[in-house]
């Protein structure tokens, strides 16, 4: 790296929190300074246009593809680019940082880039890939996992979303269906910037986080069907209760993750009975349960213990148990020499960089199936996220936006 | 009781089952006998309207007061009446019997009598009640604890629903608030048929019910508050998460009614998460507690007991818990002297009665207030209720409405 030419490139901060201000106008959570943003909604199209359109203000091709993936491409030197990027869909109750971040600071570092003159080898390119979050239409990192094959593009367009809605349907009404073919072409490499959602950061007082892997994720939806009945009547040796087996599972995974510790967690994020009302015994009910571990034997382990779980439900409380897969990703690892990388710019810059592997799932473990690639993780306060309490200091963002301009400067001049 | 008289007087079953029919087809759920009428919607609405066409076009005095109870008296003799009613809302996932039985077979009486010319000391009645099932608007039984004073006018129609809207506003609204005064007039008695919503009849292989009492209800809505956050990146040690806190509520609820034994109940109905994501830990979590006792310490116990428990889970969780009464009713005795005149009436009728309590709230609970009361029950095949498929034989019901007749006639005739 040739630290007398890149040495005085930083990004213009004020510029960058100022995009990041305007995105998160669009589908704000009154009185907070979160968002909500659910994929191919109203609210991400009016995201979508926003960020295209500063796309096109700094004159870069812009290509979209048949699954709603943007890409913004400078326009030379010719070659596959050194990409970076991320989502701007949010969950329901998101913050404005998580993935917008990635997708607005790779369009500063590009700015920057282009503001400098700097010659590079290799173009900068910046994407943001579509339902990253998975909220509306599962399974989550959906752009991403069909931008590089994982999924063919007919079986993602007829994916039904919460509301019924189908990602074809959606992507045709707000007009993001493109031209562009999935899978794409692959990029020489991909860098992503994310907060980090979590406590590690500011737990060890580290400003950049040098991401090793991702961890698995395991997505189950589980519908049980008992028998509908009226509560003050029905003795409970007769009942077939779906509302306290979806409780079981609550807790009992809960206790798994517990009992299997660090870095296993398990979340059921989502209940819903029929017909919900207080004086009736559910007929059904719908759970979603959400396991993740580094480790593929050990998240097969928690994946084992739920079936069995549900086997003994079944038994216990004479339902019928139903379970489907929503998602399931392996851990991934970076590429080693993408996260020494990111480790060494940070040093560049002053900061110690923490090795840590990431709790959640990110676009860039998709890239890493086609192109060596690698995260960069900066603070969130309080370990908080998909909250629109949410927040990750000014000085942090800075940080890591420069620590991504220098990661791509760097690939881009001279390689890996 | 003059056996020469009235042994040929009986009601004309068809006439009962058609009205029966007619009025489950208002608000029908589709492939189903069942239907939805909650109560004071357009639907509850056009069932009011039919209903009140039949006791005028039986020349009757209908009045209906301010909290929408409708009631319809035979012109003559004066004096306060023998009254029968029920109501003919449901729940959501409703049955076609629970309720519009008890009214529509009080219509045919009035009209078996109306018909054969008898002369009776006491007018007969028929009343149908506001939102008795509470599934709108809480608490159940609302409009017959107004009836008796149980609950001032003013704070019932201030009452709050859950799509927001106010008991009086949908009374106004579908043209249900009517002159008539809360508290109403007493009756010289009351007596209510309904189907028994639960096993107990079908098991004994009875088709008579004479119900002693009724159990009390206890209902809790428990509120608890956490931390939303991001299912991949929050330590299981750093969260507080209220879906476990509602999953072990329901399990909780589930065996502690076990533990007690028979006839203690608990049911956990209604259960919202929210934002309810696979991939949030909810911030908050609301959950129903429904929990009967026919023996009011007993009724206490299962309170403390469901208290003490959310004290743990508030430590355990470190999550706010906060916990409101929709609705709290001490178990009612009804008058002896009712309760042996029913069990005579089907002995004359020929039909062992079995003396039982009933487990679910009944209107005929608020009038035991005010005058002498009891109720009538007949089987629910498989004890299913509040459920479409509920469902009892035509030959149960024609025996229940013919025990119903009976007992009126002999209150109007003699008296007790």
């Amino acid at each position: 790296m040739n630290d007398t030419a890149i040495a005085p490139l930083a990004i213009h901060t004020p510029r960058l929190l100022d995009r990041i201000d305007a995105l998160a106008r669009i589908g704000s959570i009154p009185g907070t300074a979160g968002c909500s943003r659910l994929a191919l909604t109203d609210d991400d199209k009016a995201g979508r246009d926003l960020v295209v359109s500063w796309m096109r203000d700094l004159g870069l091709d812009v290509t979209i593809d048949a699954v709603g993936n943007v890409t913004a491409t400078m326009k030379d030197p010719a070659g596959p680019p050194v990409m970076t990027g991320s989502h701007i869909d949010t969950v329901a109750t998101g913050g404005r940082y998580d993935g917008n971040l990635g997708v607005l600071a790779g369009l500063e570092v590009i700015e920057t880039v282009l503001t400098s003159g700097i010659a590079l080898r290799r173009p900068l390119a910046v994407s943001f890939f579509t339902d990253e979050e998975g909220s509306r239409f599962p399974p989550d990192m959906l752009g991403s996992l069909v931008y590089v094959g994982g999924l063919s593009l007919e079986e993602a367009l007829e994916i039904e979303g919460i509301d019924g809605a189908t990602v074809g349907e959606e992507l045709e009404r707000i007009g993001y269906r493109g031209p562009g073919s999935c899978p794409a072409a692959e990029p020489y490499a991909f860098v992503e910037l994310h907060i980090e959602q979590g406590p590690v950061l500011e737990t060890e007082q580290r400003q950049i986080g040098a991401v090793t892997s991702v961890q698995g994720i395991s997505w189950t939806e589980v519908h049980i069907v008992g028998q509908s009945n009226h509560a003050g009547t029905t003795p409970m040796t007769l009942r077939k209760d779906p509302a306290v087996v979806a409780g079981s599972i609550a807790v009992f995974v809960h206790e798994l993750a517990h009992r299997m510790g660090h870095p296993q967690v398990g979340t059921v994020g989502k209940v819903n009975l029929h017909p919900d009302l207080v004086n009736v015994v559910p007929g059904s009910a719908t759970v979603t349960v959400d396991l993740r571990n580094t480790d593929e034997a050990r998240l097969q382990e928690a994946e084992s213990a739920l079936a069995a779980h549900l086997d003994q439900l079944r038994s216990d409380h004479d339902v019928e148990i139903t379970s489907r897969s929503l998602a399931r990703f392996e851990p991934v690892e970076f590429d080693p020499r993408i996260v020494e990388l990111v480790s060494a710019t940070a040093r560049d810059q002053g900061i110690e960089p923490l090795p840590m592997p990431s709790g959640a799932g990110h676009d860039a473990q998709m890239l890493a199936r086609v192109c060596p690639s690698g995260m960069i993780f900066i603070p969130s306060v309080d370990g908080i996220s998909h909250n629109p309490a949410e927040h990750t200091d000014p000085a942090d963002l800075e940080a890591g936006a420069n620590v991504l301009l220098h990661t791509m400067v760097s690939l881009a001049g001279e390689g890996l």
